[in-house]
C-alpha cells in the first residue's frame, strides 16, 4: 500500500463532508459497493450461481469503486503480476474517474491471506487449542505485512462465532464453544492484523453458529439473554478492546429477524452501545439474501433499504442492490438519501484512515513478494505444536526409538488435509486442478518419516475420506500387521458446498467419521497392533468408540502449512503436547446442539434417561509430563464489582519439561435467572521444567461473572461463586468459594473485559 | 361430586374475601398446596426421590388441605373402596378442620381417567392424526363423567406442547407440530372435559417441548416471537375459546429464566393479555426445582417467594415450599402475604365454581362405577380408527381374503404397546406386577385373527421393543416363510424416567426404532414375503429404510383399548383408513430439531448440503380410495382484518367411501419478519360416499395469518399470500393467490381463533 497517511479525525469528518457534497447519487453508491470479477470455477459463495451481474470493471468502476473483491484469492495467479494489474487499476481510478478516489482491496485471511503460496496458518479452532493470544496476534502480524505488501487494505477475518452445533459445517473457521476463549483469541487477531494498518473484519455478527440443527443458513432459535451473553461478548471486545474497523453482519435470522435487516444489534448494540465507528460490510450476497432467502424485502430496493436503515454500509462482493435498485428507491422516495449518506460518510472515513484518500499509486508495485518466509513459517510451526490435542495414551507415544510405523489412513499423506476451508488451497485450488498445492506442506506420513530417522516407516492409504472404496483395507492390515506401532491418519477433506465433509454448506447429519474410515480404524484395530490414532479434521467428531479402544488418541484441527512436522513431533516425542480441547467431544449428533456453559441438568436419570456430557470436555488435553494444581487463593469475600485475585499454583510433577494450560473456572451458585455450571474466567498458557512450580495469578474482572438479567442490564450480582481449577472444565483439582457482596453491580464500558495473568 | 352448586362471580368473591379475612397464615397456606401419599413403587415424578416429605395426610390435612393428589391414579385400588375412604375424609376436612373445606380432588387424565379399569383412549398424537375435533371433545366428555362420579374435581391435561424434537419422550402426550391443530384438538378436549363439571388443566405452560437436543428438563433456546407465534396459541385457544380454569405451569428455563418464577408469562400473558381467572398449578416438585435444579433461589422459602409472585397459586404434588418454608419467608418480611391471599383467592375461588364450599359430603359414595361402558368402548374404538395412518401401500393392503399372515414383532401381542406414558397401564401398573392389565385390550394379533376368520394367522414375537436378544429372529423367519404376507408389529413401550423407550424422561438420542426391532424387519424382508409394517409408537421414527422396502407401513400411535381392532380394521379393509401424520417424518435424529414451519431454507446444495426435509411431510396420509382437491376459490383481495372465505372441492374419485381430512395450507410471501413456508390455516374432516363430491368452506379469520412483529405486537400485514389445497403440507393440489390490503391489523381478543368450516 502506498502513502499511508491517516488524517486527523476531524480533518477526516471534514474532507469526507466535502467529498460527499460533491457526489452524485451514483458516485455514492459506488462507493459502497464491491466488484468480484466472476470466478471461472464452481461457487465460492451461497447461492452465487443467482447473481449474474453483467457488468465488466470497467462499467462498474466509471463512477468510482468502494471495493475490489477478492483480487488475490479468487484464482491461482502469481500475486507479483496480479499487484502490478492492482496497481494500475487503482491508478485509473484516482486519475480517471472524477473524484479520484481508490478502490479498498479487500481479501479473506482467516488461515493466512488467501493468495496461491502464501502461508497457511492453522485453523481458528487450532487457535482455539493452542490457548495462546499472544501467538495469534504474531500470526496476524505476519499475515497483515503479507497483506499490506499487496496492497490489500481489508481482510475478511476473524471469525468470532461461538460453537453451539458440530454439525454445522462452518466450524472449523471458529475459535471454540467458550466465549472468552473466541473473545480473547480473536481480539488478539485484530491486533496482529491491524498493527500493520489492515483492517481486520470481524464474522459474523452475529447469531450465525447456532442454526437449527447445525444447517448453514438455518433459523437461530435463541433469545436475546442468549444472544447477549453468549453470542455477543466476543464481538464486543474485539470492538472495544481491539479496536477493529470493520464488522460482517451474519446470513442469520434471530428469532424471526435477519440480522441484516436488524438496526438493534447493527446499529443499536454495535455503534451506540459499544462506540463502533468502522464500517459494516454485507456478508457476500447478504443484502439481496433479505429478499431471495429471507423473503423480508419484495425486491431488491426494498432490500437494499433495509439493509441501508438497518447499518449495514458496504454491499459486498459485487453490488446487487445497493446499485440501480437503490438508485431507484431513492429516487423514489422509499429510501431516506441521508441513509446512504452515512454510509457513504462511513466508507470514505475508513478510506481516509487507510490512507487511501491521498494514495496516488505513483509508487511501483512490489516486485517480489515472500509470502511464505521464513518467519512466517515458524509462527505456523509454533502455532501448529501448542495445538494439537494429546486426547489419551496407554503409554505408546511418544514412539519407541526404533520401532516399527505403520502410517496408513487417508489424511497420513495428503498435503490439503492440513488446512480448512477458507485455506486457498481448499478454497480456490480444487477448481484449478492443474497447479499444485503451491506451498511446501510436509504431510504426516513424510514428517514422521524424516522425525523417526532409523525406524521403519511403512505406509498404505486405506481408503479415502469420504467413499466407500474399501479395497485399500487389506493393505493397510497388512502394513499394520508387520508393524509394532500404526499410526492411523483420519478426519476431514475441507470443501465448500457439499464438496467436503466439513466446511461452508458441508454440514453433517451425523457425527460419525466420514465414509469408511471408522471401519478402516477398526479393521487396523482387529490386527492387534496398538492403533495411535490422529485425526486431521475441522469439527470434532463422535469417537468415544476409539477413546475407549485405540492405544492413544490425538486430535488435530486442521493443523497448517507445518501441522506434519508439528504432529510427528508430537509422536516422537520432540514435542511435548501442550493443547486443549477448545469444544466439547460430542457424544452423537443426536445428543446436539450441547455447549459447556449449560445451566444445570439434573442428575442422570432423575428427569431423563440421557446423560448429556460429551465423551471429553472442554479443556481436555494430555501431556508427555504432569502437572498439579493446588492451593487456589482468593479473598473469600470481594465485591460484586470485582475484581477477583486468584492465585493457583501449577507445578510440573512428571519426567520432562512443558507447556500447562492453566484453566480458573467459576460458577455463580445462585442468581436471578439460570446460569452455567461451569464457566471458564481466565486462563494463562505456562512452560515449566521439570519440577518447577509457578504461581499464576489471575485477575478476573467482575465483567467476567456478569450476565444479563431479567431487566436486560448486563450485572454482577451479590451471592457466592465457585471457583476452580482443574485439566477441563469438569474436574475441581483445586478450589474455593468466593462471596459477593455489596449491590448488583451495572457493567459499563469502564469494566475490563480481560482476565489479566501474572506468572510468578 | 356431590351438591354442585356454582355461586354467582359476585357472591363467589365476597365469600372468598369473607373466608379469607378469617384464616390464619397456616390455614391459607393449606389451601395452596397439595398431599401425595407416597407411593410405594419407583418415582413416578421426576426427582421424586428427592422429596421425603414425612407428614401423614392427618398432620397435613389439620389447617384444611388445597388439594388430594391423585387419589385414584397412584396403585392399583378398587375404584369403589377409594371413592368410600375419600368421602369420609372429605367428611372429616368439612366436620373437623376449622373452616370446614373440602379438597380438591385432582387427577391424571390425559388417556382416561388414570384408575384402574378405567378406559384408556389413544395417546394425544393418535388426536393430532384424527384431525377431528369433535370426537375429542366426545371423550373429554366421557373421561369427565368417569372423574366425576368419583368425586374428582380436576384433571391434569391434556396437554398443549407443541412438537419441536422427536427425541424428547414426552411427545406421546403432545397433539402434534402444529400450533392449530394442537390448539383446536386440546380445545376441544376442554370443552368435554368441562361439560361435565370437572376442570381441565393446561400443560405444560410453556416451552416444554422444545428442550435443548430433546432432553427432558433441558433449557430451551428460543426467542420472545418463537414463543408468541408457536408456542402460545394453543394455550390461548383453550384460555379464550375453551374457558380452562386451571393451567400448569412448565419446568423449562426459557432463555435463562424459569418459567415458574417467571411473572411476565404466567401473569402478563395469561391473565392481564388474555383474562384467565383460574388457578395455575406447579407442575410436580416444580416449584422446590426452583432452588433445587434451576438455582434461581437459595432456598426453599425463596423459591416459594418466586413461584407466588410470578403466579404459581397452587404447589403441587404436595406441600414442600408452599408450607413451613413459605410461612417463615413471610413472617420474615421476605414474601408479601398479600401473595399468599392472592393465591387463596383465586384456590378458593375455584373450590366456589366446583361447589366445594357448600358441599358437605353427606350423600354416599358410588356403589357401582363403569369406567370402562360401552359408550367408552365406542368412543375409544372410533377416535382409534381415526387415528391410523396408512403411510404407504403398495396394493397388498388391505388382505386379501384367504390369505396366510404371520404376525411378528414385539407389539403384536402386548397389551400394553396400546398406551402411552401417562395411561394407568403404564404410569402406574408396572410397579404393581402382580395385577393385570385390568381392562380388556385385544391385541393386534388377538384383533387380527377375529378379523379374518377362515384366513390362517401364526404368530411370532421376534424380540423384544428394546434389548439385544435376537433368539427369536429363527421362529419370526419361519413363520414368515410360509405366510403370503408379514404383519410386522414394532415400536416403542411407554415408561417413566428411562424404563421405557418413551414417556417421561425416557429421551433418545437416535430416532431408530429401539433394539434390535430393524434387524428383525430386515430379516422377516429377506425373506421376500411381503412386510406389512405396523408401528405402535410414542413419536415418531426415522424409518426411511422401511418407507422405501416394506409394502404397506402403518402408523398408529398409542391407539388405546380398542387400538388392536382398529389397526386389525384397517390391515382387514373392514376400516378405510384416514390418519394424516400430526407430526413430521424424520430423516434422523442428527437433523433435529424439526418443523414443517421453518422459514425458507434454501435450495438443496445451495447453502448447505443437507436437505432437511423429512421423510414424509406432516399431514400425509392414504386411503382405499382416492380423493381430488380441486377448485380453490377465494376472492382475490382481502382486508387484514379477514376473514378469507376458500371454497375447495373434494370428490371421492376411488371405488369406496371413506374419509378425508381437507387441509387448507398458506404462506404469506413477504413480511416483515420471516415467515414459515407452509403453515396449517384450517381443515375440515369429511365422509364422502364413493364418486361423492362435497364443497368445504373455510373461514379463516385474520388470527390465523398473524404474526408478532419487531415491534411485539400481534398483526396481520398487508400483502400476498398464496393458499392452497393437498395431500400434504408439501404438495399444492390447488391454489390461489389473495392480495391482502388496508392497514397493518392488530389482533385483539375480539378477532376470532377458529377457522370455521362447512360441508356443502
Amino acid at each position: 500500500m502506498t502513502d499511508l497517511q491517516v488524517s486527523s479525525p476531524t480533518g477526516v469528518d471534514q474532507r469526507v463532508q466535502d467529498l460527499l457534497a460533491r457526489m452524485t447519487l451514483e458516485e455514492k453508491l459506488a462507493q459502497v459497493v464491491g466488484f468480484w470479477e466472476k470466478s471461472d470455477g464452481e461457487a465460492v459463495a451461497p447461492l452465487q450461481g443467482e447473481f449474474t451481474a453483467e457488468r465488466t470493471l470497467d462499467e462498474a468502476a466509471q463512477h468510482g469503486l468502494g471495493h475490489l473483491t477478492r483480487v488475490y484469492g479468487t484464482r491461482p495467479v502469481d500475486p507479483v503480476s496480479r499487484a502490478r494489474w492492482l496497481w494500475g487499476f487503482q491508478r485509473r481510478l484516482v486519475r480517471e474517474t472524477r473524484l479520484g478516489i481508490p478502490a479498498l482491496v479487500h481479501e479473506e485471511c482467516l488461515t493466512g491471506l488467501s493468495a496461491w503460496r502464501a502461508a497457511t496458518f492453522p485453523t481458528p479452532l487450532a487457535w482455539g487449542a493452542s490457548f495462546d493470544p499472544e501467538l495469534v496476534t504474531r500470526m496476524g502480524e505476519v499475515i497483515g505485512e503479507s497483506m499490506r505488501a499487496l496492497g490489500v487494505h481489508q481482510g475478511l477475518a476473524p471469525v468470532l462465532d461461538v460453537v453451539r452445533d458440530p454439525r454445522w459445517g462452518r466450524v472449523d473457521e471458529c475459535i471454540g464453544e467458550d466465549p472468552y476463549l473466541v473473545g480473547t483469541l480473536g481480539t488478539s487477531y485484530v491486533r496482529g492484523l491491524q498493527s500493520t494498518g489492515v483492517h481486520a473484519t470481524l464474522k459474523h455478527f452475529v447469531g450465525y453458529s447456532a442454526s437449527q440443527s447445525g444447517r448453514n443458513f438455518g433459523p437461530v432459535h435463541a433469545g436475546p439473554r442468549e444472544i447477549a451473553d453468549v453470542l455477543l461478548p466476543p464481538f464486543e471486545m474485539a470492538v472495544r478492546d481491539g479496536g477493529v474497523r470493520s464488522v460482517m453482519h451474519s446470513y442469520a435470522e434471530i428469532d424471526g429477524v435477519p440480522v441484516a435487516a436488524d438496526p438493534a444489534l447493527l446499529t443499536g448494540v454495535l455503534r451506540d452501545r459499544w462506540g463502533f465507528d468502522g464500517t459494516v460490510v454485507a456478508d457476500y450476497f447478504g443484502v439481496a439474501f433479505l429478499h431471495l432467502l429471507h423473503h423480508v424485502a419484495g425486491d431488491l430496493g426494498e432490500a437494499a433499504g433495509l439493509a441501508l436503515a438497518a447499518g449495514v454500509d458496504i454491499e459486498l462482493p459485487t453490488g446487487d442492490a445497493y446499485t440501480e435498485p437503490l438508485a431507484a428507491a431513492v429516487r423514489a422516495g422509499k429510501v431516506d438519501e441521508a441513509l446512504v449518506d452515512r454510509a457513504v460518510t462511513r466508507a470514505l472515513t475508513q478510506k481516509a484512515e487507510l490512507g487511501l484518500l491521498d494514495a496516488t499509486f505513483d509508487d511501483e508495485p512490489p516486485t517480489a513478494v515472500d509470502l511464505d518466509s521464513a518467519e512466517h513459517r515458524r509462527v505456523a510451526a509454533q502455532l501448529a505444536e501448542e495445538s494439537v490435542v494429546l486426547l489419551t495414551n496407554d503409554g505408546t507415544l511418544p514412539l519407541r526409538a526404533g520401532v516399527r510405523v505403520a502410517v496408513i489412513g487417508p489424511n497420513a499423506d495428503r498435503p490439503e488435509a492440513m488446512f480448512g476451508c477458507y485455506s486457498f488451497v481448499n478454497h480456490v485450488l480444487p477448481h484449478h486442478p492443474e497447479v499444485g498445492v503451491g506451498i511446501d506442506v510436509p504431510t504426516v506420513r513424510h514428517a514422521l518419516a524424516a522425525e523417526l530417522l532409523g525406524s521403519s516407516v511403512v505406509a498404505a492409504r486405506g481408503c479415502a475420506v469420504d467413499d466407500d472404496d474399501r479395497s485399500g483395507f487389506p493393505d493397510a492390515v497388512r502394513v499394520a500387521t508387520e508393524s509394532d506401532v500404526a499410526v492411523v491418519v483420519v478426519g476431514d477433506h475441507a470443501g465448500l458446498f457439499g464438496r467436503g465433509t466439513v466446511g461452508e454448506g458441508c454440514d453433517r447429519d451425523d457425527l460419525e467419521l466420514p465414509g469408511v474410515q471408522r471401519e478402516l480404524v477398526e479393521a487396523v484395530l482387529a490386527t492387534g497392533t496398538p492403533v495411535v490414532l490422529v485425526l486431521l479434521t475441522g469439527r470434532p467428531y463422535a469417537i468415544g468408540w476409539a477413546v475407549e479402544r485405540c492405544a492413544a488418541v490425538v486430535q488435530s484441527f486442521f493443523p497448517g502449512e507445518e501441522g506434519g512436522p508439528a504432529i510427528a513431533g508430537v509422536l516422537s516425542g520432540r514435542v511435548n503436547p501442550s493443547g486443549r480441547l477448545p469444544v466439547s467431544l460430542p457424544r452423537s449428533a443426536g445428543a446436539q446442539p450441547f455447549s459447556y456453559l449449560h445451566p444445570a441438568l439434573g442428575g442422570d436419570g432423575d428427569v431423563t434417561n440421557l446423560a448429556s456430557r460429551p465423551v471429553l470436555p472442554f479443556g481436555h488435553g494430555l501431556s508427555y509430563t504432569s502437572f498439579t494444581h493446588t492451593d487456589l487463593t482468593v479473598e473469600p469475600t470481594a465485591t460484586t464489582d470485582g475484581p477477583l485475585v486468584v492465585t493457583v499454583r501449577v507445578t510440573n510433577t512428571g519426567e520432562r519439561g512443558g507447556d500447562d494450560v492453566v484453566q480458573l473456572y467459576g460458577r455463580d451458585l445462585v442468581a436471578s435467572v439460570t446460569r452455567p455450571v461451569a464457566q471458564l474466567l481466565g486462563y494463562q498458557r505456562v512452560h515449566l521444567e521439570r519440577g518447577q512450580t509457578a504461581v499464576v495469578e489471575l485477575v478476573v474482572p467482575a465483567t467476567r461473572l456478569s450476565f444479563t438479567n431479567r431487566a436486560g442490564e448486563r450485572v454482577v450480582e451479590p451471592g457466592d461463586v465457585d471457583l476452580w481449577v482443574g485439566p477441563s472444565c469438569a474436574e475441581r483439582e483445586t478450589q474455593a468459594r468466593v462471596t459477593l457482596t455489596g449491590d448488583v453491580h451495572r457493567i459499563t464500558a469502564d469494566d475490563p473485559r480481560w482476565t489479566a495473568t501474572v506468572v510468578r
